[in-house]
């Protein structure tokens, strides 16, 4: 394990970007997405994910650069062609039109195609909270849950994030896979050689196993639920919605044909849309309630949950996202520690670049 | 257990809720919404809730001749103070308006507060899909469920539906409570004397339990995730997730003082807002993509979420919502089945009002 600073992820992060090609405007976007999940925590979605993404540029999967436009709009809504980019930056951008559109309209939605790995979700919500307006991001992602009763995997992580501006309590972030866990809890729980709760994964035939080692043999991941008999069609349906929101509406692919994340898998044949597919949000708190009386309102909230009476005296009760911001704010005063498998991709990318 | 039509259940419920004083209009409306439940094997939030909708009706929490209003708006968004009327009546009248700024400006989105129970979500989401819109709907509600780490019930089983128009398969609706499982499936369970698994309720310490007499006593349901190991952090921030859009947004109740939908429960002290709250939606499917291409994609989506491959050859793989058509298919041909206890509740209410 090594300990980064903010500062020195981002120049490793832009000076990568920049070797791909991007422009200086586009690096420092795709540094911020990226870093971002680093210092909040989300490790899995963070600097470790560059040598994926190279990766995936060297397979032409991926254009650094990359022009968004509008394809068909109404007002609130439009949809837009990613051009093959990173998600990265097709999100954000998308996600500042969808601001513009709120502005004007009350709200703005944007569908997504042809675009890649978005990085975390809440990143692109909470680009609405400096507005005073509530934002979300979902996207679909690389097939690795089956639905309840099959042993097909047909669905990605699907991730739903959602932002609420307040007062004086930090912002509500609600940022959620709609997976039952993140494949990285799972390898965690490897390295720690710890047992897994039955409902984590299922082997290649859908059914529920504990041993981790299925997970190179054809294992999956499970819907929010985990088992058949605590509801996983439920976590199954939010994985679908997200899939339909994303890829069905923006024209990308969905389902089983949406594109892997690793280089080394191929595409599926007979393509139904073009690469994977996110939807944003925004909604401008003004056209609902007075901002002020909403963040006020917002603040009660979070503190009436804050207080709500404890299972264990010494075990708070967290608001969604709270976690985050605890890592956060541990994180850019210690640093950000990597551990040496991503220190040694990033080492690999720093030498093959010359940066 | 006895057998009704559709049109005796509608009869039924029309004659109470005119005898309850509301316009034909709004009868007619409710008895839509209610009997629609039933239809689609909905029982738990069919005719038999009228009892309970008469007796908050008399102790004065309903207002059966309500008038709503718009009382802030910006174009595409809006929210409308329910006058303390059902929720039956409200939420589709938000609906209609919803999707009149859809046409307008391509999604329309209304907050509502000073409501009631509305019934099944999915009920005005599918109100959109004649406009070739995709619909949503939401809804705050009683509190049952208690966060992670906590052992008081802050959330109520909060559902999220979302309907998506089709060319020839039927609408794909996702409807689901943000809880694990509903109450109602305790209760057969507890009838059927089967036993329950571990992780769909809690004791009154917040302690998972499969004693279904604890649910009298201070028992709780728990968030979809059912378990902290399985990710109950994730039901908990989409129960949260409605709670702020349906309660805070619109400036109803949220949280712990969320109006209980029994009359002999007292409403909390220092109430932040009025009633319950509930958040409808509606977007142009033009406003993204041209309607009749994406309708075809959703019945490709469809046809290859049923063609995942099975785990048991035996055992067919449902989409979201298939299972409630089927049910319709049914019960339109052979009747609805009304338990003994509904069926004299509705005897006591037919007699009460001399209907």
């Amino acid at each position: 394990m090594q300990i980064f600073t903010k500062a020195e992820l981002e120049q490793i992060s832009n000076n990568i970007f920049l070797a791909m090609g991007t422009s200086a405007e586009d690096a420092a976007l795709a540094t911020d997405v990226l870093v971002n999940a680093d210092v909040r925590g989300i490790d899995s979605h963070g600097v470790s994910r560059l040598v994926g993404y190279v990766a995936l540029w060297e397979a032409g999967r991926i254009n650094t650069k990359a022009k968004i436009s509008v394809v068909k709009e109404h007002k609130s809504t439009f949809t837009i062609d990613g051009d093959s980019g990173l998600g990265l930056i097709v999100a954000p951008k998308a996600m500042e039109i969808a601001i513009e559109r709120a502005q004007e309209y009350g709200s703005g939605w944007g569908a997504i195609k042809n675009s890649n790995h978005f990085g975390i979700a809440g990143y692109h919500a909470m680009m609405a909270l400096p507005y005073d307006m509530i934002g979300m991001a979902m996207t679909n992602a690389t097939p690795f849950i089956p639905p309840t009763h099959s042993k097909q995997a047909m669905l990605g992580t699907n991730p739903i994030a959602y932002a609420f501006p307040t007062a004086k309590n930090k912002p509500l972030v609600i940022d959620l896979a709609t997976a039952s866990v993140a494949r990285g809890k799972i390898e965690i729980a490897r390295r720690e050689e710890k047992e897994i709760p039955l409902g984590w994964m299922v082997d290649k035939n859908g059914v529920p196993s504990r041993n981790i080692d299925e997970l190179k043999d054809g294992g999956m991941l499970t819907p929010l639920g985990s088992l058949e008999e605590l509801s996983s069609h439920k976590g199954y349906a939010l994985g679908s919605l997200v899939d339909v929101m994303t890829g069905v509406l923006s024209g990308a692919n969905y389902g089983k044909w949406v594109p892997p994340f690793v280089s080394f898998l191929p595409m599926l044949p007979n393509l139904p849309g073009q690469g994977l597919g996110h939807f944003v949000g925004a909604m401008e708190v003004e056209g609902f309630r007075d901002k002020e009386e909403f963040k006020a309102e917002m603040d009660h909230w979070i503190d009436s949950f804050k207080a709500a009476e404890r299972m264990d005296p010494n075990q708070e009760v967290y608001v969604p996202g709270e976690k985050e911001y605890r890592i956060e704010k541990t994180r850019l005063k210690d640093g950000i520690p990597l551990n040496d498998k991503v220190v040694a991709d990033l080492d690999g990318l720093k030498q093959k670049f010359g940066v």
